[in-house]
């Protein structure tokens, strides 16, 4: 047993229906009196409703996917004219992403009520972009001080949208199980995040607008950022983000379709895994477990359907085969790598 | 599903036989040249070792149980006198408590090397006794900033105090599932922590000389720390303190007898916790699995045996009763209370 693990500060409120009060207890506990609110449009309602009660010192609604620099810069420009002393965000992760930008180089700390089940909150990790480039980075004033979970706002988020997420977060749990940086204290917040959405999505599924799922959902997706902030990217994010980025291939349907195969290829090397996850999953196997929850949720099953075509193959093996991070359970060959995304490109059994 | 959580901040590294280095590394990552090495005599050795490469400002041995505060007023002018920039405190309870008030004054960082399973050095908490008298409390400045975890150091720790110690720590994990502040995220590091000393304490008490027990035992009382700080004194320890403060009884005794009676109270009403525990301890029931691993640690059965008398117990049975804490999941009365008590004295089996 050897790892260094660095637990991050934040405060974590979770109350169903109780994000306008929760929110105003963390900005009296920080003292703060000239909130910014940060929300895109399609969040405005809510946001309103939330800092009904907050002292508002301006409302900030140009929120962009992957916060382009010149939306991080009118923001943080905004936030120095109003002198505001605390950011509160409403939203999902380009919203948060946002505030992480303007807490980035004003210090400015950040309350984070998330309607999605992105997980940027949960993290110190930030990124901008410029000139169509990504830059992300580190660093521990983007990291929220404190988040405010309230699942009645995520019961407008569409049920496919959610399973899709969701699957998103479950697979951050699976994968930090063997990333880089994996460590025993990861493993058992990935773990309590597999058992929350394990339970949560196929009743998010079921019934969109029930709480009890969406609850399920939300914490297990919080654990999840938690768990995959800190162990880092392993082999599944790594196939995922090299087709992702090679062949345009839409995110949540890749790694969908993708983890089955990535836990077929380790688990065999990866018994101590394989034997929790099974157990969250309440399933003999891990793979057992994860098909049968994949099947509830009537999951993506192969790329192919999604615009990958088969001459691409041999040149994206190629490309995952150099990405592989070190210390995967499984070695990596040509060979293997070649027959899972085979696999995954027609929808085959993994095995 | 509603709580506040507050996760702290700090580096855990985990490493046996890299106690010196894993030291070094923290205070050069604090910047920190002159450092205060606090330890008792019976860690002068390991200190020396430990601190062989540290640019040492000064030693300090004066440790006493429960930090009297006089002793705590010269470790501060102590630390004081030689300009001090961060402490590294080698050893049990004790000695990471007179770090921490040193800390609770200076806001000296500390770097804390644990030899036992206190677990003190995963929490707010500190305590000073005057004229008897022991007040605690808690401050972000007393938390270390990191923990140094060298299993190797462990194994000094006799085989039977051992054991006395983890099952305590077992205690912390088992009580914070329906402790006041009990919340899911202490509950999965609980279960975790349940998880790993049930592999560590029976391989220490087999070979206590080996590392792998010890790893895991020492894994796991830090992980008991973490949750029990987090959720508070639950029922056990509420019983454990009445009995311990009223009648001098032996701490790790007491917890080890009481334990399995407070889950056969509390387990019919607490269903998920039954279950979870009965995953960790590998068992049918917690329960079940609770006692199959005392069996294997020949864990103390009876408080007649500690000096506890038949005549006490009534008496004994109302003082609990007042401190039974709000939401404990069987609802406690004085007949089932004394019921628990007179089982736990007689030790027989928990019903």
């Amino acid at each position: 047993m050897r790892f260094v693990h660095n637990t991050l500060p934040q405060r974590v409120r979770f109350a169903s229906g109780a994000a306008a009060a929760g929110v105003r207890a963390e900005v009296e506990r920080l003292g703060a009196r000239r909130v910014m609110v940060i929300a895109a449009d399609a969040e405005r309602a809510l946001a309103e409703e939330i800092a009904a009660d907050l002292p508002v010192a301006l409302r900030h609604d140009e929120v962009l996917m992957h916060v382009p620099v010149e939306v991080a810069e009118r923001a943080r420009a905004a936030a120095a004219a109003h002198r505001a002393d605390v950011i509160v965000s409403v939203g999902g992760g380009s919203t948060t992403g946002l505030a992480k930008a303007v807490a980035l180089t004003t210090g400015l700390p950040i309350v984070a009520v998330p309607t999605t089940y992105a997980g940027s909150e949960a993290t110190d990790v930030w990124g901008l972009t410029e000139n169509a480039v990504k830059t992300t980075g580190r660093d521990p004033r983007v990291l929220p001080v404190a988040i405010v979970y309230d699942p009645s706002l995520t019961l407008t988020l569409p049920a496919e949208m959610s399973v899709a997420s969701g699957l998103n977060a479950l697979a951050h749990c699976v994968d930090s199980l063997w990333a880089p940086q994996a460590d025993p204290i990861n493993a058992a917040l990935a773990i309590e995040g597999v058992r929350a959405l394990t339970i949560g999505l196929p009743e998010v599924a079921r019934d969109p607008s029930g709480l009890d799922g969406r609850e399920h959902a939300l914490y297990g997706a919080y654990l999840a950022a938690v768990a995959f902030a800190s162990a880092g990217s392993g082999l599944h994010h790594k196939i995922c983000h090299v087709l992702g980025g090679k062949y345009d291939l839409p995110h949540a349907q890749t790694h969908a379709v993708v983890l089955p195969h990535v836990l077929a290829f380790n688990a065999p090397n990866a018994p101590d895994a394989d034997r929790r996850l099974a157990g969250a999953f309440g399933a003999d196997t891990a793979l057992a477990g994860l098909q049968a929850l994949r099947a509830r949720l009537d999951a993506p099953k192969a790329l192919r359907d999604y615009g990958l075509a088969e001459a691409d193959l041999p040149d994206a093996v190629e490309a995952i085969l150099r990405s592989v991070p070190e210390g995967n359970p499984t070695h990596a060959t040509g060979d293997n790598l070649a027959a899972l995304i085979r696999a995954a490109w027609e929808g085959s059994e993994p095995a």
